[in-house]
């Protein structure tokens, strides 16, 4: 793959938006290779996402930011740049469920994933195995139901010294405390095992069969203090029937999960989400 | 389409069911075309639809009625017996919106559906020219929103009229009355426009885009008292995202509510759906 | 909808293009709506669709041509600018089946359609009546199996009087002689029915049903001198098994082919494809 | 899971097979949990499985044979009896690319499949840890391109001395010699990384990137000596589009072939494929 810086931007909307920053870049002699754009006309916005060549502009990300900056400020930007070579560094969470966590692993083991997962946080120990196969650091912070405060400082602890810019929730059946969803806001991902807004809350697969529906899906989506309501990433479903029983549900299920959690997860890698009042806009 | 019996069963499992009834079908040389069973541990019911080439059996409708009856009695069947050259009578309900509508009367014209549409009513007057164009009578019955039950009773009026056996609701804008609701119940069939049980009530796209879903649906369902709670008999999605509107998530949906309204619909008239305790046991 | 023009571009990719194109709209304070770009490493070619609104240029669309004309050339772009509210003219062929053209007359009645359907030919007279209660004229053209030339004269003086921009093969039976192919190239759309390239040619559902596939397709193509090998504008399966049988394909079929045909023809509409070295690039 | 019998049968249609099984089954009260039949109109063919309870029988499974073998004799049928208990020797063979491999190693430990992984056979080394963290025997057989028949008499030997009663091609990349295939017909099971008929033989990705293809797909087939021709199993697709280079057809595909090999192999090892005439009756 070759190089490239990402930049990504949201701004209320006007005329000489793409202008601008186009010519800035062509300015440089940047080589766009993929460009994306999104005005919403019901909020009056703006959305914007550039892969440029890093070897075709003379910039490092640090003069980037700098030349940039003023266009940013004339346009009242929220933006940033990215550099593809410098992957986000991923903490991944996990309960007993396996699923998830063993996708998420085989694909950077096989070097699908843009990004490098730096420590996996479990409130159980079974999984340590797995996980240490790949090298990867196990942390088991048990959780104690009567005062779950200390496993939650543990964990923010954790995150910080592992300097992680990703919290992969991968079926971890904890509820996180609101103000580590704010903390983290925008980089907590979560699966949830419910096309959403159907079945929010526990055992989604029970009330999904004792509804009868016809299709079972599952959710990715940023975690923020509103258990199951934050913006979502992305949705898929797997067709049932009136023979599927809540165990063939929950097996079907695993397939529609790891699939969809894998691929918010890789949006969110290649600075392909952006986030706004509670919604996304992804950029495939 | 060779001619066939329709022989469908519900009661309590137990053993030799099966051998019973395709026994007593033997007897008589029957020959079965196809054959469907689902055995429901959760509940202990036993559930079953068998197609016979009508020509194999020495039995008009009523003698098989006689004939089986001892069975179903002995096995505490719910059951009934059809035959497929007996379409099933039909009244369309609509409103302003065609499509579904549209779908319908084409289906028909085209000889697709296993049915006989014996009119429309709808509280306007619009799609009338459609409707009479395919040679179907057009009832206009305003709704006056301040009484409704004059409406009601004339609607309840012309479905005895037209000895209907099934009622459509294809996108019918009005909730029927409760005494409707029972007095048809199982024969009342309604295609609500989102993935139930996500956005129930008004406005669904509105909803669904407000929340920022990446998949819309459209739900076909028997018609109970509860407004979107009936028994779920079909239900698809398709993708959306971040640069659809509202008017084209109402495009986009319009192809998903037709095609699952037209499939629900076939199920039914193919004596293909069993309703148990508020769901459905689909036999496709 | 606000009128907007269509500027459609494609080009060797370079430096500076989307700069040069979108300095020159915001010179003129042009308000893209929409805008999309796609660079192809593999063949070096730029690819760029820019939707504007109209009422914020200066220009109508002859003077837009003008202006832009000195760009377009030192860029060496295959271009062409559209206005949104000069809807596209339609001629539509279809054989003895319906389906495929009742979806496209209800489309375009219930006004969903970005086009005028100016003209039906046929080779056959039977959907004469569902045409004319559109109010669109129906031409019954009847091929000579021994000397089809005539007819298919008749077609092109047809096509040329009714001053059609795009031709839409709704289930026409006919293969058009290369002449017609080649004069109105990237202008004539074809359903094929079936998931090209597996059972190109005659009877699809025949072969798909003898190799036993597991879902069945549909393919909406430009139509080129070479049968069922032009691009391919958009495509759809549908699932099926072994208790369908070679009828009940077809009419699972259809419900896939009109779809993907009024999906296929709407890109087209709304200037959204572009074709080269037998791809298109589809900017959904 | 309760412990079943799965008895298998085809055999020529005609009236009373139905009533003979299941009054055989109702005669020593065994209770159906699961039953599914098939009657082919276009080759005069009955197909049907039978899942029942083996507590509710007197019956060990050699017994069965015995009692039933009259029956079957009487009906002509091909069959077979299968014991839920008893899950099928499976050997897994593989190349260098791990993803098929990764996923059914994860279902077989998390012990979501239906089977017993008995070895892994490769023709290089590469995959062995992997395996051998599973404790499942790793066997390097390398081919040399020379001469292939001693690698294939190794394996061969290897599937003998396994006992294995499934042989699964997890993207091995040779080709079996016509012997193997025949020897252990109906046995071998492989994922194609195309939705066959498209794009047989080698590289279907760069060729469905040439063709400019709307959605990819994977084929789940048993192996016959006729390469990609043998029955079909299982299918699905997945959407790509113009801005899909290989690369991304080659990943996307991955998570399709995948899912696909597990289905078809769940269904293989849950005895629910029928195979007759080059096509699969797949009681799902």
């Amino acid at each position: 793959m070759e190089r490239t810086y990402r930049l990504v931007i949201a701004c209320p909307d006007r005329v000489g938006i793409v202008a601008k920053v186009t010519t800035f870049l062509a300015t440089y002699n940047g080589w766009l290779t993929e460009a994306s754009h999104h005005s919403d006309p019901t909020n009056g916005w703006f959305y914007m996402r550039n892969e440029i060549k890093a070897s075709s502009l003379p910039f490092d990300l640090n003069s980037f930011r700098i030349a940039f900056e003023p266009i940013a400020r004339e346009f009242q930007m929220c933006w940033h740049v990215a550099d593809s070579q410098q992957p986000k560094r991923i903490v991944l969470m996990a309960s007993k469920e396996s699923h998830c966590l063993a996708d998420l692993l085989h694909r950077w083991h096989a070097k699908e994933m843009d990004g490098e997962i730096v420590g996996v946080i479990s409130n159980h120990d079974d999984l340590r195995r797995m996980v240490e196969w790949h090298d990867i650091p196990y942390y088991h912070v048990p959780v104690d139901p009567d005062d779950k405060s200390v496993a939650f400082a543990e964990v923010e602890r954790l995150v910080d010294a592992l300097d992680a810019e990703v919290i992969v929730l991968a079926r971890y059946m904890q509820i996180l405390p609101p103000e580590l969803c704010d903390r983290y806001t925008g980089r907590i991902i979560n699966i949830h095992h419910s096309f959403l807004p159907s079945f929010a809350g526990a055992r989604p697969y029970h009330q999904a069969y004792k509804r009868g529906v016809k299709l079972i899906g599952a959710t990715c989506h940023y975690v923020t203090q509103d258990l199951d309501e934050g913006p979502i990433i992305e949705q898929d479903v797997i067709r049932v029937n009136h023979s599927d029983t809540i165990e063939d549900m929950v097996r079907l299920g695993k397939d529609v999960e790891k699939q969809v959690l894998a691929r918010g997860l890789r949006y969110h890698l290649e600075d392909r989400v952006i986030v706004h009042e509670n919604k996304t806009i992804v950029f495939e």
